[in-house]
């Protein structure tokens, strides 16, 4: 059993170390800076997380599993998970980040999520509401996941473009109404040629 | 005047850039490894491009030139720029990539496209066919964009969950299909209720 001190020192060292590989990812993170924003020793971190690839496997399952837990892919809702999935990836850009720090320097890293994905697109696949969108599920999800990314994933010049903030709270709610509209056109059912 | 043998090692340089930075990104990239793949020594480049955060400039400008130069902005022809842009970064994967290490590491580089999209906006502002959609030209350009990188920002778990083979060419091709026909409908006139 793990003393109460221990336990509060490691996870002090795994907030530190999200902190650190969100601003700088895995390569450009630094050992030192982490021991020194969590008030622990260098060699209490090896202890704990054994290496830097190790803790940054950590780091990448507590923000990929709080985020999964915060918002459930909701497969008979699609619209509203991309508007609550936009929602608490702008409350939470350690999220965005982190996966694409995940993507670029270890995509084999993160929690297994295939069991989830896989009974979310069986269960669309029975007769589900969004199977008369006519795409295929896992396709459908992909795309749900871009639309809900695409604010953040665009470069700041398109954003402020029309000459708007892309920071203002009234932007953004303006932003959030024609993503889950988007969603909403995506899913609806198919319309006949000339119908 | 830059004499030939010196524009030829500045080119080979750059090629070596835009390789190491794709793969390993601004910290991660080595000048040595540059240098060595260029076959031409560190002290050149430093000539040529000072350091490492302008290599990284000049290296992101040329990969977002090309992009922008093969894949242009098609403002009445928005399902059609997305499967082009699909396929494009597909083939160039180094554009997703130096993209992802350019939002992560450094914001502010790579071209200025402020005036490129400004004036896509006004266009489509103006009684344009997309106007239609009922949805500000902004946004409709940056949910375009979610759905083009939709494929290359999901994680594996989710693109190979129903069991198909993600890089095989019969699940890309569907995959596109999917993608023009949600950009589509994102596209159409907008429907009244109960119509």
């Amino acid at each position: 059993m793990m003393a109460r001190d221990s336990a509060a020192t490691r996870a002090r060292i795994l907030d530190a170390a999200i902190d650190e590989f969100t601003a700088y990812g895995l390569a450009g993170a630094r050992i030192d800076r982490i021991a020194e924003t969590a008030g622990a020793n260098k060699r209490s971190i090896y202890v704990y997380f054994e290496n830097k690839e190790l803790l940054f496997n950590a780091a990448l399952h507590r923000v990929l599993s709080d985020l999964t837990a915060a918002v459930p892919l909701t497969e008979d809702d699609l619209p509203g998970f991309a508007g609550r999935m936009f929602d608490y990836t702008l409350a939470h850009p350690q999220a965005v980040r982190m996966n694409m720090w995940r993507k670029l320097e270890r995509p084999a890293a993160g929690p297994n999520e295939k069991d989830l994905y896989a009974t979310k697109i069986n269960a669309m696949s029975a007769g589900h509401s969004s199977s008369a969108s006519g795409l295929p599920p896992t396709d459908l999800i992909v795309l749900i996941f871009g639309l809900a990314a695409s604010w953040m994933i665009s470069p700041d010049d398109l954003l402020s473009a029309d000459g708007s903030d892309p920071t203002s709270p009234d932007r953004i709610a303006v932003h959030r109404a024609a993503l889950v509209e988007a969603a909403r056109r995506i899913c609806a059912p198919e319309r006949l040629p000339n119908n």
